[in-house]
């Protein structure tokens, strides 16, 4: 069955899909999690984190739905790399289109080749617009992936000025990964009102990790939505959820916690 | 002196600002911290934090930045409050215009009254369409201030599902403020990426919070930028730095941490 990754086709999310899986298909956000449910895919290839950009805050939202009823199985440790598509010679070109993100990250190589910038919904979208047109004074910055579906040759490979720009992605599905000895395990856990309104609520869990030395990886807050200073955290730590240390932890944070959920256990990705 | 707020005019900013403030004046995002740095305005008023959004990074960024020679001396916690603006009855209206964040907010009521929607760039970029076009088929979401400038009437005031839509904002210049014994404090905090990926740097922090019985009112995690899980602490804390046990947490977090700067100590807000 298909793995489902976040369309455009060409994305870098396309990238990091295909670098684990063959048969893969894309899907908007909206649609994703519904042909999930409806078991048209297998799994869901989800970004989650950027060392650049920070958290994808709609992903987490989504993870944190109330009966979600899928666990992370898998990560993906991506390295984003910016290349410059088109027909032209880097001195041809006068024309550069891209999604903002991208032209930002490359403003040191787009100012020293001395171009214009041009905003696009996608960089797929970018290198599809320079294939159409056919013209050697425009390029796009986008991924190999897109390069190779519209046909086009990579003027200047890697062209960004953010070095160790990587994503990490998820594999959402039914299935559990069992332990491998190299594991995480991602959480997430609140507090009632007036729980986080007393001092310590999340320092009593924190001193769980500290106490029992298991390593926090990611530690994200995102907004409950009822009320200012509510908050949902998201939490990586180090080991699988039948090791006995996180087994251990697990229960001591139900016991801190208005609700605790394991999202999954799975191999840690090698970077 | 004036005051600097987030353009344009009669955005919610504006509104927030002008209930503490009444000399003030609008300043993109870019045009703020050079005209405070510059001395042209006295203070700048920024978002940091919605109930529904959460964090503002772009803000959160800024503060972050090394050298930024500005103190928190304020808050102000506004209630959000959007409103149908325009000239018609509720009946007359086809199509309503605003930002996709408050058509969405909105959306059971518009849903109801059976309307088309159409993005614009702020919603009070939507009111002034209104105010133009002179047209009794259209309306906009929008703040009572933005139907004040433009000269429109409300038609229904407060049209917003999400009750509690509520943003936090900060007062940001040279001004430092003194204890009033009901404080708190703002702080950032990192650690190398050596220390992060040791177990327990973060709970190291939070622990001393735990110990000295310091509420924490806010805790986001920002990327450094670096690497994958390295990140910056966001944390308010209750107190004013001049407290004894404030004093005495900063300096055991100092010795904790890698960088410890307090972004400022200020009145607690009536929420």
């Amino acid at each position: 069955m298909k793995i489902g990754y976040l369309a455009p086709a060409g994305s870098f999310s396309e990238e990091a899909t295909l670098s684990r899986f063959s048969d893969v298909a894309p899907y908007s956000s909206f649609e994703l999690v519904d042909v999930l449910a409806r078991g048209e895919i297998e799994a869901a290839v989800l970004p989650v984190e950027n060392s650049i950009e920070g958290p994808v805050n709609w992903v987490l939202d989504l993870l944190s739905r109330n009966h979600m009823p899928f666990s992370i199985s898998a990560e993906i440790v991506w390295t984003v790399k910016q290349n410059l598509i088109g027909l032209g010679r880097i001195s041809d070109i006068q024309t550069v289109y891209s999604i903002p993100q991208a032209l930002g990250q490359c403003r040191g190589f787009l100012d020293k080749i001395g171009v214009e910038t041009r905003d696009t919904d996608s960089t797929s979208a970018a290198v599809r617009l320079v294939a159409e047109r056919k013209d050697q004074k425009i390029a796009a910055i986008g991924s190999k992936r897109a390069a190779e579906i519209y046909g086009l040759p990579i003027i200047t490979e890697d062209i960004s000025d953010a070095r160790n720009n990587k994503t990490r992605f998820i594999v959402l599905g039914k299935e559990r990964a069992g332990t491998t000895g190299r594991d995480k395990t991602s959480l997430i856990f609140g507090f009632t009102m007036e729980e986080a309104n007393r001092s310590g609520a999340l320092s009593n869990v924190m001193v769980i990790f500290a106490a029992l030395d298991i390593s926090m990886t990611m530690v994200v807050s995102r907004p409950t939505g009822d009320a200012l200073g509510n908050y949902i955290f998201f939490v990586d730590i180090e080991g699988h959820r039948q090791d006995g240390k996180v087994r251990v932890a697990l229960e001591a944070i139900a016991a801190k916690t208005s609700f605790l959920r394991v999202l999954g256990s799975y191999p840690k990705a090698k970077e």
